[in-house]
């Protein structure tokens, strides 16, 4: 006869309820066979004062596995284990007892894509600083505020509503209140139908390459380009044509050259900060841009990934502000304000790219997290975003400043580098006397992870030997720390 | 002088915290130039017998209102208006002043996709009943546990860290927990490796057909398909042959003849229920797909969107439990039981063409959302989710029986059909005397909408006058409205 008085044993101070820890023992033991099938239940009454639990949690024990069908009542006579177990014991076919290990090959064949990053994991000690391509300090994030926001939207009625199938297009609520943010920040003037919210800006270069470029279309970019945008034009099939950047940014007498003689589909800018080298492409490039695409006929994939970090000047207006014929597709989004994992951003283009751009998306991910696009929408329409942007802003300008400082200070024999206006990374050119293999190697011994050779930007061999250092993923304690690193590095290196 | 008593309305009522309706308040006022730069500041003490609030919140609000940059403190003197506000004023160019107005039609090209679904948005009355093609019903999702122990990870001194850069295969948790629970449920026997967590099977099915089938390969599916699956092969470039389906699902006889002669990718299937007709591939057709698989060294897509849902008979394992030389893509997920918007699924492969898959998704969203995929692999860990698949199984069982006994009973001289063994659907064919378009039209007047054209499932023409109808997302009382209402539909029609 099974005792369950010595055999349940329930912990208060676990997080678990104890209705459930109660269900998830009295299950284990019918499943191996402890309490068989057809066994009578003690009372809820008996068992509550075998186990000095209240009634109330017997009940809802019982309740629960019923529900799940491990028990049943049978009027007047009490509970007992069903007879059929609510196990599954699935249908076995052709398995021949050998060992069928976990595979490594695959016996088919497939597309390797030389163009996309191979190395994907690197291991690190806990005392590795990381000199990263500039990306936010996870530190931050606002994380009150959103579970804040979380939770009061799951006590809404409308809460489990939001957890079904929901638009392709994204949140209405978020797609109106980013409406309102963007046409206010940005000058835009867009409606509702001109919105598609995508998981980070990244989704929105993805569906708006493949809708653009397959097929060897020839897509303009900078001579030194953000490397995953340039993966992501070879991945839809297009050819990739390259201009000159320079201080004023890409280079668009150059992309007007290139017009005359060749079809172009599309021109790809991060207008804001030019991706890695940090410049901001000027007013009137913009304007001959917006010209030139009108002439012939092309898209602007305008990447406007850190319009928000802008510390010494006042950004210009996107070149979405002044599209008059509907040639600008702008991306954006707020996973560098918010956090990267939670991944929300945008794409804003006229209405017939749009629709096309959801239907995309419909069969890669179905849609967005509507209850995360939720919280969001409720953050910008109460300011929280605006107000944690102008917060970590702060912070990013005096890291900046310090950084720079640091740098200039002890560095400047090996570095070449202008401050950035805005953004997370400067960008710094090394003396052409060393090489950053020699540099990277040397830091490593030394517990400093500086961009590893696929993160150098040299695409097509340029031999620039510039690279991004982010600046605002390490406070300043870090930053002083990192600097007196590099200086043991180089003089190390003699 | 600016009175802060007059003009300061603070509500105890409201969710906003009382010194965040204060920061916002100054702040609008700061704005529109009420307040101007420069300008002195009430003391705290001051200003909390004022407005009746402690000091601590007028401290509180100061020290946001400095953070942001809006008010700073001078030793001695006090608190003041900052001369440079931090407010953007971006540099317009080239605007004209003439209404930009939000576009219909872009100045570009692009492809538009004629085989992606162009009918996307439905309006629907409230009184509207709905019998949609299988889709689980959003009223079960457990969201008071998930809230739970999304509040729990809130409060975990790792929990920051889960809102930066992630894993491109997802989180390491969740592909732990995950290989344990397919491993016992599945008879699978994988290891991490083998894993790629995706936003639902979709993905999946996504990022293996863009691996698999690009320029023109050829990949198998059944004569009657998933309609999303052969959007998504098409998407990627292949050519879809058909075989024939039956009671025992796809015809492999008609594979082995098509291998013999043509040079084939891969063959899709959803072994558990074939998607639309809710047959189970039998036991010696799976032995004979993964014999031909490894002979002519295709892969099979094996997607199994719901092994976890039947009713009447022990599920059949998976081919992807007998596949000893790596052919199977096993791909399935955890949308269907948990809830549509949380979109967790799976893909499972072997470990060189998991890795090319992590390397696309890297340029297609980057990552997943790290905080939901921590929370699952809880919920996995615990068992909650098996708890709450034994739940939700058998209340769709309960609705199974209940929509086939009124079919049987009310409307057999219209439909035929065979009860399915598990699933969400049943899979009802017309008596050929009626037609589909018809009888949705007249259904509409009555306020029931049923499957519209493109969920027809009649890809190829074949005219099978079949169509899926949900059950799972109908209550019992719903359930009996929507058969009264097809009896309805045929009365009118005589």
């Amino acid at each position: 006869m099974f005792s369950f008085k010595n055999n349940i044993v329930l912990s208060r101070g676990s997080s678990r309820n104890l209705y459930l820890q109660l269900c998830d023992q009295i299950i284990s033991f019918i499943k191996s066979g402890k309490i068989p099938p057809s066994t009578k239940l003690p009372s809820s009454r008996k068992l509550s004062e075998d186990l000095h639990v209240h009634r109330k949690t017997i009940i809802a024990a019982y309740d629960e596995l019923i529900t799940q069908g491990w028990i049943e009542t049978i009027p007047y006579r009490g509970t007992f284990v069903t007879k059929s177990l609510p196990l599954i014991t699935p249908k076995q076919f052709n398995y021949s007892g050998t060992e069928n290990k976990s595979k490594e090959k695959s016996g088919f064949l497939f597309v390797t894509r030389p163009h996309l990053i191979r190395k994907l994991n690197t291991e690190r000690s806990t005392s590795t600083l990381i000199i990263d391509d500039g990306i936010p300090d996870y530190r931050l994030v606002p994380n009150e505020e959103i579970a804040k926001i979380y939770r009061n939207i799951t006590k809404k009625s409308y809460y489990k509503s939001l957890l079904s199938y929901g638009s392709i297009y994204g949140n209405a609520e978020l797609r109106k209140h980013l409406v309102t943010f963007l046409n206010q920040t940005r000058g835009l003037n867009i409606s509702i139908d001109n919105v598609l919210i995508t998981r980070g800006s990244q989704m929105g270069i993805y569906l708006a390459s493949q809708l653009l470029l397959n097929n060897k279309k020839r897509i303009i970019t900078g001579s030194t380009n953000y490397m995953t945008a340039d993966n992501t034009f070879t991945e839809a099939g297009a050819i990739i044509e390259q201009v000159p950047t320079d201080h004023n940014g890409l280079d668009t007498g150059a992309i007007e050259k290139i017009c005359s003689t060749k079809k172009i589909s599309a021109v790809y800018v991060t207008s804001h900060h030019h991706h890695p080298t940090t410049v901001t492409l000027s007013a009137k490039r913009r304007m001959h841009l917006l010209q030139l695409a009108q002439r012939y006929g092309f898209a602007i994939i305008e990447d406007d990934y850190d319009y928000d970090f802008h510390y010494s000047n006042s950004p210009i207006l996107p070149l979405a502000s002044s599209d008059t014929n509907g040639n600008v597709i702008y991306i954006g989004g707020f996973t560098k304000i918010i956090a990267p994992a939670l991944r929300i951003g945008y794409l804003i283009a006229p209405k017939d790219f749009v629709d096309e751009t959801a239907r995309l998306r419909r069969i890669i991910d179905r849609q967005g997290d509507t209850l995360l696009e939720q919280t969001l929408a409720q953050m910008l329409h109460t300011g929280d975003i605006q107000r944690h942007s102008n917060k970590v802003l702060k912070i990013y300008k005096t890291r900046r400043d310090l950084f720079c400082l640091l740098l200039k200070e002890k560095l400047s024999a090996y570095f070449d580098f202008d401050i950035p206006k805005g953004g997370m990374a400067v960008w710094v050119t090394l003396n052409k006397a060393y090489n950053w293999d020699d540099i990277c190697l040397k830091a490593k011994e030394l517990h400093l992870e500086i961009a590893p050779d696929w993160r150098r930007y040299d695409n097509d061999n340029s031999g620039h030997n510039g690279i991004r250092m982010g600046f605002a993923s390490l406070n300043e304690k870090e930053i002083q720390e990192v600097i007196d690193r590099l200086v043991m590095v180089f003089n190390e290196l003699g």
